[in-house]
Formats: C-alpha cells, sequence, structure tokens
C-alpha cells in the first residue's frame, strides 16, 4: 500500500488530492485546503471530524469510539482514524468543518452573527403626486427609515436616482454600507450582494469570495505575489521602495494588480459580476499593508522602526484602483505594530487567543513567522525572521505548494518515497517536502546535529547504498542530495537537497523555536501551562508534526497539543467581512497585544543559536 | 447740483461708484454693494447708519438727533440723511454694517459665533524612539487627542503624513473638516485657512473669499452665469439639459468652470493660493443646484414637477470638478421646493425671519423673484414667474447692473437726467433704470394704466416737446422711447425703453405683487401687519423705493418698512461657511417653510391680472 499514491476527492467542493496510501483523511483534507474540526488534534479522542466515505477502500480503527456499527457501515468515519487504500470520494459534513462552519454559516456559532458592512434592500417608494411633492432624495429616505436614519449619499450615487427609481416603477434596490447609500440599481437586485477578504502575504495572495447575504463561501484562489520580483521578504521590498524612482509606485501596482486579477478568476469561476462586489477586506504583515495602500514603508526599516499606520482604515475601492463596484470600499485590518500585522490580529481573531482562559502559542508560518502566546489576559506577539524558506523561496529547488511539489519524503531502508502534490512529476520542494526531507536525512545520519550534511565518504558505513549514492558534490551546490534523479541525458536536472537548503530551515526552525522560548519566559510559563499550539498559514496546513517535532521547529509536546488551524489570517479577514462588529474587537486586539522585539532583548542570541541545532541521529552510532 | 454726476469712494474698502448730485450716502452705498444698518429703513430715526465723512462736500440735516455738533463738525453724519454735494470719501464703520458685522466679524452678534466646519492646527507631535514606535498615525492622533478623538483620514492624506511630519522636525500642520484630517501641511500654515461661498443666480453667479479663521471676507467677485447662452430661465435650461445629447453636463461644467473663473480671480486678487480654500458653500434655486451637482432637472420640470434633491449635501470639490484644495469639500444648500430653493434658505437665515415674532415679508428678486412671508410661528415661501427682467435679461437693451448700464432716469420738464453706473458712456439698462424708465414715463403721460406706450399723435398736447421728441416708431421695435439718441452717423445705435421692454415689466411686477397678495391672505394678514419688507438680491440693493413703489412692483406702505438687506443669499452662504451649526438650523428651514404653488391656485390668475396695472397719470389730464 505504502508508496503507491491515490486521489482523494473532497465534497461538495469536489477538489481532490493525491496522497501516498496510507495517509489519514485528516492529513489529506488539510492538503486540500479544508480543515476539519480536531479539538484533540487528530488522536481520535474528541469525535469532531466524523466525515462520510463516498467511494474507495479505506482502513478505520477507532471510529467505534464515536459512531454505532451502523454509521461506520454507512461510511461514517473518523477522518483522523482512517487511512486511504484506494481512490476515494470523502464528505465533509459542514458540521465537522472548523472555519467553514464557524464562519459560513449562519447561525451555528453564535459568536458570529451575520452582519455584514454593506445591505442590499429591494425598496418601494411612494410614486410623487401634486400633493406629495416631495425629492426623490426624502422619498427614498423616508422609505429607508425604518432602516436607516438620515443616510449620506454621494453626489455620484444620487445622479442614478431619479431613473433608476422610475424604470422600476418606483421601486429600486438600495446598496448601504453602514449609513451611507453607495449603489442603487434597476429592479430588485438585493440578491447579489457579494464581498471578497484577502490575505495578503509576502510570498503568497489568497482571495475569498463571500456572498454577503448567507455568509457562503462561493470560491477561494491564490496567486504568487508578484512584487516577489523584487524582493522575497518584507526587507528586501522596503529597500526596493526606497532606492528606485517609483518604487513604491511600482509595488503598489503589482499587488492591486494581483488582487484584481484574483477578484477576475474568482468572477470568472463563480459567473458573478465584479460590479456586484461591494467590499473587499484585506489583512496581511505590516509591511505588504504599507505596500497595498501605497503608504511609504521607509521608516519600517529605520531606527526606531515606526510604521506610518497601525489602526485600521476605510478607503475608496476606485482611489487603490480595485475593480469591484466603482463605490465599493476596502477595509484593511489593523496591525499590532511595525513588524506583526493585521494577519497576526487576524489569526487572534479567528482563533480566538484573546478569549480564551488558558494559555495558547499560535504560529503563523509565511514568510515571517509571527507568534503569538497568552490568553484572555495577556497577549504577546513578536516576529521571527523565520525567512520564506517554507513558502519554498531561498530553497535551491523550493517552490510553492501547488503541483509538482514534493510534499512527502520518506526514506525507507530499500527505498526512497516521494509524493508530489497533484501526483504529477516533481518540480521542486515545497515546505512540507522539506521538513520531511531533513528529518529523513537526519534520522538516516546523513545530516548532522549542527546541520551539516556528510559527504559520502564521512557517512556511517551502515547507511545503505540507494541512500548513500544519492549524495553527491555538486559543482554549484557543493553537498546535496538528490531527491529525483534527472534524466541520463541531462535533458532534466537532479532535484537536489542542498547543504544551503539545511542551512536556510536551521535558521528558520531556530528562529521560531527562540521565539517560543522567550514568549514563555516572559510570561512564566512552562510547555505544560500550554493548552494548545496552533498552526496557521498555508503552510502549516501541511505540516506533519511528528517530523516538524523531529527536526525541532515545534516543541516536543504531544501531537493533540498542535492543531491546524488552516489560513487562519484568511479567515479573519473573511470574520470581518461578515460580521462588521468585529472590527471593533479585531481594533482591541490590535492595542491590546503586546509587542515584543526578540532582536532587541539579551537573551536572544544565545537561545537562538542553542534552536538552530538538530537532534542526533542514534541509528548508525 | 442736480444733474452733475459725482464719485464717491467708500472706505475701507476703496470702492467706488458715480451717483448723481443730490444721492443719500445711504442710497450711493447700497449701489457700491455696501448694505448700511438701517433699521428705519433710512429716514432718520433709528440712529443706525453712522458713518464719517473723509473728503467732500455734502449736505446732511437730522444727525443732530443722534450725534454731538462736535461729531457731526468731524464729519460723522447719518448716511440717510445726508447728500452728496461733490466727490466724496466717506468711511463705514463695521458698527454700522448689516451683513459684514453679523458675519465678518466674530463675538458682535452673539447668534454667530466663528465656527468654521475646517480648522487648521499647527502640531507637533513626540518624536519615536524604540521605546515608543507608535506609528506616525498613532502618534499624530494622540496629540489631537484634546481637540477631536479618533479622526478619520483617506488613504491619499495618510500618504503625506510620514514624510510631512519629519520635514517639520514632528510638527505638521493639520486640516481638520469635523472629524477627517483633509491635510497635512509642513511646517506652520495655520493662519491660511480660506473658504468660499457662492450665490449661484439663474443670470449672476457672485462668490465671496472669506477668512475661516478671522471671518473676514477678503474679496468679492461676480460673473454672468454662462449658462445663460442655454437659455435665461430655469425652465428653458431644464429644456436644453432634456433635449441635447450631454446637455446636463454642458451646464454643469459651465457653471462649475464659471465657479473656477470666480476663484481664480479671488485668489488672484488677494495673493491667496487655491490650495488654502478647503470649503465652498454654495446656495442657488433648486434647478441651478442640480445643475451644479450635475443632477438631472428633467424631473422639476414634469408634472408632479419634484426634485432628486431637496436637502443639503457634502461633495468633494474633486468630483464637482472645483479647483480648490485637492481633498476640499462642497456644501450645498438645502432647498425648500422645485422652484423655491437654497437661495430662499439663505435669505431667511441671514434675515432671520425665522425668528421673528411678528410677520415679515422678504423679496428676493433675482431671475425669479422668490417671495417669503410669515414668523417664528409660520413661514410660506413661493416662487413668481418674475422673468429676468429686473437683471436686464429679456428687456431690448438690457444689462448686468455694471459700468455704463443706466440706472437712474429723471424726467424734469426741460430735462431729461441720465446717471449710468461707473459714470462711463451709456451701454444698456439695468433694472433700476427700467423702474425708473417706466415709472418717469408714467408719471409724464408716456405710459398708460394699461401699459401702453402712446405714440407721438396719441399724447396729451401738454408732454412738452423735449419728451416728445424722444418718442419714436422703430421698424423692429415699434413705438419706443430713446433714452441716449445715437450718433447722427448711425455709427452708435439709440438706446429704448420698447413696448416689449413695458410688457416685460408688468409680468414681472405683477407676479411679485400678486404673490404677495396671496401669502397674505394665506396667513390672513394685512398690510398694516407686516412688520417690514425686505429687499434681498443684487438688484434688491439698488431698487428706488418709491419709484417701486410706483409702478406697483412694491406694495404702497411706508418706506421706512422697506428695507435693503443686499444679497441676502449669499450671505447665508457665508454663515453656513463661517459657522457650522447654521447648516442644522438651514435644514430646518428648508423642511419648515411651506411652499405653496402661485399658478395652482384658483384665485391668482385674477390677482395676477390685476396686479399688472400701472397707476393712471393724472398730469396732463
Amino acid at each position: 500500500m505504502a508508496g503507491k499514491r491515490f486521489k482523494v476527492t473532497f465534497e461538495p467542493e469536489g477538489k481532490s488530492v493525491y496522497v501516498l496510501g496510507g495517509t489519514t483523511i485528516y492529513e489529506a483534507s488539510g492538503e486540500a485546503g479544508i480543515i476539519i474540526k480536531a479539538e484533540c488534534g487528530g488522536i481520535g479522542v474528541c469525535g469532531n471530524c466524523i466525515v462520510n466515505i463516498i467511494r474507495g477502500d479505506y482502513e478505520q480503527k477507532g471510529s467505534e469510539r464515536f459512531l454505532t456499527e451502523e454509521e461506520i457501515k454507512k461510511g461514517s468515519v473518523l477522518a483522523c482514524r482512517t487511512r486511504i487504500k484506494s481512490d476515494t470520494v470523502v464528505e465533509i459534513p459542514i458540521l465537522s468543518r472548523l472555519f467553514d462552519q464557524k464562519i459560513l454559516t449562519e447561525g451555528i456559532e453564535k459568536e458570529l452573527r451575520l452582519s455584514p458592512n454593506v445591505q442590499k434592500l429591494f425598496i418601494k417608494v411612494e410614486e410623487p403626486t401634486l400633493e406629495d411633492q416631495r425629492s426623490d432624495l426624502d422619498r427614498l429616505r423616508d422609505a429607508l427609515k425604518p432602516i436607516v436614519s438620515d443616510p449620506r449619499i454621494s453626489v455620484d450615487v444620487l445622479r442614478r436616482l431619479p431613473e433608476n427609481l422610475r424604470k422600476g416603477n418606483y421601486g429600486a434596490t438600495i446598496v448601504l454600507n453602514e449609513d451611507e447609500i453607495i449603489g442603487i440599481e434597476t429592479g430588485n437586485k438585493s440578491d447579489k450582494n457579494y464581498g471578497a477578504a484577502f490575505d495578503i502575504g509576502t510570498t503568497t495572495v489568497v482571495g475569498y469570495l463571500l456572498d454577503l447575504n448567507t455568509g457562503k463561501q462561493l470560491g477561494v484562489a491564490a496567486r504568487t505575489n508578484p512584487q516577489t520580483s523584487f524582493g522575497d521578504d518584507v526587507i528586501s521590498r522596503i529597500h526596493y521602495a526606497n532606492t528606485n524612482t517609483d518604487g513604491l509606485n511600482n509595488l503598489h501596482e503589482r499587488i492591486v494588480s494581483c488582487l484584481n486579477d484574483i477578484i477576475n478568476e474568482l468572477a470568472d469561476n463563480t459567473g458573478i459580476e465584479k460590479k456586484f462586489i461591494y467590499e473587499i477586506t484585506t489583512t496581511g504583515n505590516t509591511t505588504m499593508n504599507h505596500l497595498f495602500l501605497k503608504l511609504n514603508p521607509k521608516y519600517l526599516a529605520l531606527h526606531p522602526y515606526v510604521g506610518v499606520l497601525r489602526s485600521d482604515i476605510d478607503a475608496f475601492a476606485r482611489e487603490l484602483g480595485v475593480h469591484i463596484n466603482q463605490h465599493g470600499k476596502v477595509y484593511s485590518m489593523p496591525n499590532i505594530a511595525s513588524f506583526v500585522g493585521g494577519d497576526t490580529v487576524a489569526v487572534i481573531l479567528a482563533s480566538e487567543i484573546h478569549k480564551s482562559d488558558k494559555f495558547r502559542f499560535a504560529i503563523d508560518i509565511g514568510t515571517n513567522g509571527e507568534l503569538v502566546m497568552g490568553n484572555r489576559e495577556r497577549l504577546i506577539a513578536c516576529s521571527t525572521a523565520a525567512g520564506p524558506a517554507f513558502e519554498g523561496a531561498r530553497i535551491t529547488f523550493g517552490m510553492r505548494a501547488s503541483d509538482g511539489a514534493i510534499e512527502k519524503v520518506l526514506i525507507n531502508k530499500n527505498d526512497i518515497e516521494i509524493n508530489t502534490i497533484g501526483n504529477v512529476k516533481a518540480a521542486g520542494l515545497c515546505g512540507t517536502g522539506l521538513i520531511d526531507s531533513i528529518a529523513e536525512l537526519i534520522k538516516n545520519g546523513i545530516i548532522n546535529k549542527n546541520g551539516k550534511m556528510l559527504k559520502k565518504e564521512e557517512l556511517s558505513s551502515h547507511v545503505p547504498d540507494i541512500i548513500r549514492e544519492r549524495i553527491i558534490s555538486h559543482d554549484r551546490y557543493g553537498t546535496s542530495f538528490i531527491l529525483i534523479p534527472g534524466s541520463d541525458s541531462k535533458t532534466q536536472e537532479d532535484i537536489l537537497l542542498t547543504q544551503k537548503d539545511v542551512r536556510e530551515t536551521q535558521l528558520a526552525k531556530g528562529a521560531i523555536y527562540a521565539g517560543y522560548q522567550i514568549l514563555k519566559a516572559i510570561l512564566g510559563v512552562t510547555d505544560e501551562d500550554i493548552e494548545d499550539i496552533l498552526l496557521a498559514g498555508a503552510f502549516g496546513n501541511y505540516i506533519r508534526r511528528e517530523q516538524a517535532k523531529w527536526i525541532g521547529l515545534l516543541p516536543d509536546i504531544p501531537s493533540e497539543k498542535i492543531k491546524f488551524i488552516g489560513n487562519a489570517a484568511g479567515a479573519g479577514a473573511k470574520m470581518v467581512l461578515l460580521a462588521k462588529e468585529l472590527r471593533k474587537e479585531a481594533c482591541d486586539i490590535s492595542i491590546n497585544t503586546e509587542y515584543i522585539e526578540l532582536a532587541a532583548r539579551n537573551d536572544f542570541q544565545k537561545v537562538f543559536t542553542d534552536s538552530m541545532f538538530f537532534p542526533e541521529c542514534l541509528a548508525y552510532k
């Protein structure tokens, strides 16, 4: 079974992923970007992750604890206790979904009352007569009185009122954004009310299209942030902005056109007209937010490192060049500090750490690693220079977790098993593949405690030939491990894990781990006090906990305490789109979360250095 | 003395007018557009109109009642009791000014606290340090906290914050419009805070430039409304808008460019940069307001005659194309009904009829004649189709009251005395000249009760030759009276008063007088109940009461009850610019003033017909 790849399709989305045989449905769903609820972290003890297998062979152990024999016979199983044995079709019920359930369904979770900023209403006004010569606007305002008193209106929108009222026999659809009329449409179009939420990452931009009337998610689309060509981290982008004429403008236009591309894709895929998208919400790190708003990020990178904007801000989509309804708005979420942004606010908002009695720890691994630890009393956040390694950047054959990315590596005595996303020919290495390959090479004695990749001649004689022969000394990259051999004709290159890749990973995992240690020290807590560790971010979604613990990226605490919360930043952006009162809550989080500058602390350098080591391989000693 | 013209210069403005000898200073000041306070209406009994003669011969009778002998010796006199005998320079103290005093001076009139919407403040913020990494905007908001809590800011303005703060060593000038930061300027520019108020008349547009810090008026400029080439009254403009492609757009662009021309002129004359003008307020009739805002006026002219907008509205100067500060705003005053606009609201606001215990009557004679009657309990307004006769339109040789306009006509037995504005060669006939010439021709038996201009052969034999020979039968205009003979060589045409001009005037004065009768009837009051009649509008300013009563434009009530209040519509626009709380008051006036549609009343036609007659000339019977 192991070594063979199977296609798993999730319903009702119809989304498919290819995984190695033996993978759990829980794990596979994570790869598909669908976050199943599992309070226990996927160890079979909470009973949250019930799914229905529609087709396919599988092996399940432990569903009996929560399901009747009959239910199991019909295909209901715990996703975390069920392993794939063939191509499979699985339905994930709404009750088993984490954010989908919280965000996209009204009423199931009490705390998210659907209350978007934008409301559409079909309004009939009284027809004018000689006895009732109220102006068109007075007529409309009077009709709207039960909903909003004395709404504002721009001249531009008002200009459409007389014709649109008369075309519809004195009925028209009114678009309200808070207390402002931002649209007047002919006839009854109150059902066409859409918004989009964006997580603007340094490397990846994700957009979600939502129905503001139902809260339903209609589509999701992702793109590589096109600013990447100007530098792969925030500092290099700021540098570019400051040292090039029109640098800021270029970066701004790139990200805006990326959002527009995503909007186009979402609109095309769903058949929705862009003019019916009335609001977008955005979140991202502070630099990304500055660049999106075309605010000069210069002083973020200059002592004493202050931004132009910490708070949230409303803007007109038009003035930013975002192509939605011409009177549409943009809401940019508040930031915490210069290097902990709105994305972290969104993670806190979505994961509700700020409401927790117990201490919790969240890691949002993107191009930087933002860490948050605390509870309802106190929240501390910091940013680690984790680098974009886990997003594939700065890794020799790195790539984003998309089709062709090596996402899983298993080294057995006589075999090296590799799985790629989409089950297509390998094109590179994504974050999980990177962790897997390093973990496997440590376990097999090829990478030592210091992160050095041993040359062939330095290896223990017990290392099997099948592994040994993959180690080469590359002209350009030095000592490297061949993950996928190229063609003999050299028309296709080897796909390698290089010494440099290991160093990048060490820096990243060391920074995150050191941050964890320091946050604990500040709060005076130990591993045992931490209720759970929440892994957010596109990458966190795919991570394999045991491997991550093995290389020292995650602390060695019980795996059931380590939970995947998916793109929680995106979830936060969706929440403030769907529930306006959460904007106030986001602002409170933004103000009340303490920011810690790790590099400014005396203890940091030592903790960081200590955190860079790998475990020792004892297998061949 | 009579017949000779003298130059009267008013200080501190330095404004001059040319008047016939024997004219009172009170009358001359009105021609200069300076409204002197005179509660008694200029009959020497209130003592308000004290002025100081700096140079010139004059004859005064009656100042003793309010001034000491010594004061009179020094040149202090009552303006209404003093007649010009030579070129004269007169200073009008601020206490003797009507609107200037009320509007332009803080504290003298308690009810007008200077409280413009726009405030400028030089703000020093704390310099950032590693210990204080607040964002630039947080820093600014904290510094502004004593003035405004949590001000809004647009992204565009925010973009300037970091550089402007640092250029000024963490000090900058903040421009606040209510709770929004609309500007951030380097250094301390808090003294440069300007606004402009506009009265957009159908025929004439007047703009005032004001210092928002002091309330002082810095300049005034007027232009003919360039929409006039598309029709001289509101109905023809609406017709043009509806029957021409781009008609509305053309009208809109014309009026906006007129405002921009006036702004340029005001800026040039005062040396003020337009970027320091942050707000304009506008008033006008409902159609003018629609056209300025580019709101379709179509339904104003179609049964049942409703407008798009009655209420006030805020707009961005930018979106209307008005060239002031790029983040400047436009406040358009509220209207009363489809044919009684914001200009009437402004007249009421400025004249305070809405606060009066007694019944008052205001006439705003522009292209239409808007009439308001009432007191604090009840206010009724109507519009009369007075036509633009008094503004010179539809009059054969009509012109606006500017240099070269015949403004006064006196017919003595052996002489015809004519005065023109600016004491230059006559170019045409303005409203006062029109009234004067008709009144004089009635008195001399040339125009009869029905408004017919008699032919030479129809005249009484007692009519002196000097008058008789001025009557001609013109090829094109029919029976006409030569006011100014042309040159013998015919290189210059005669300036005539024609039969058609008399008919236009009859219609105009008949409509106004009929409106007065009907308003009285609705309120159940008589002439005796009317405390005063307020003449507003550029024309009202110049009117000679006895002549206006003689031709039946004004009711035959004591002249002291007839008061000039100048361009009260402009005054109202200035008031809402300088005192934001008056915007609420204007809205209350707009809602509470009842609109009467004269033409819809059964009694109107008869009253109107009766009002068109002239008095009978008994001189030559």
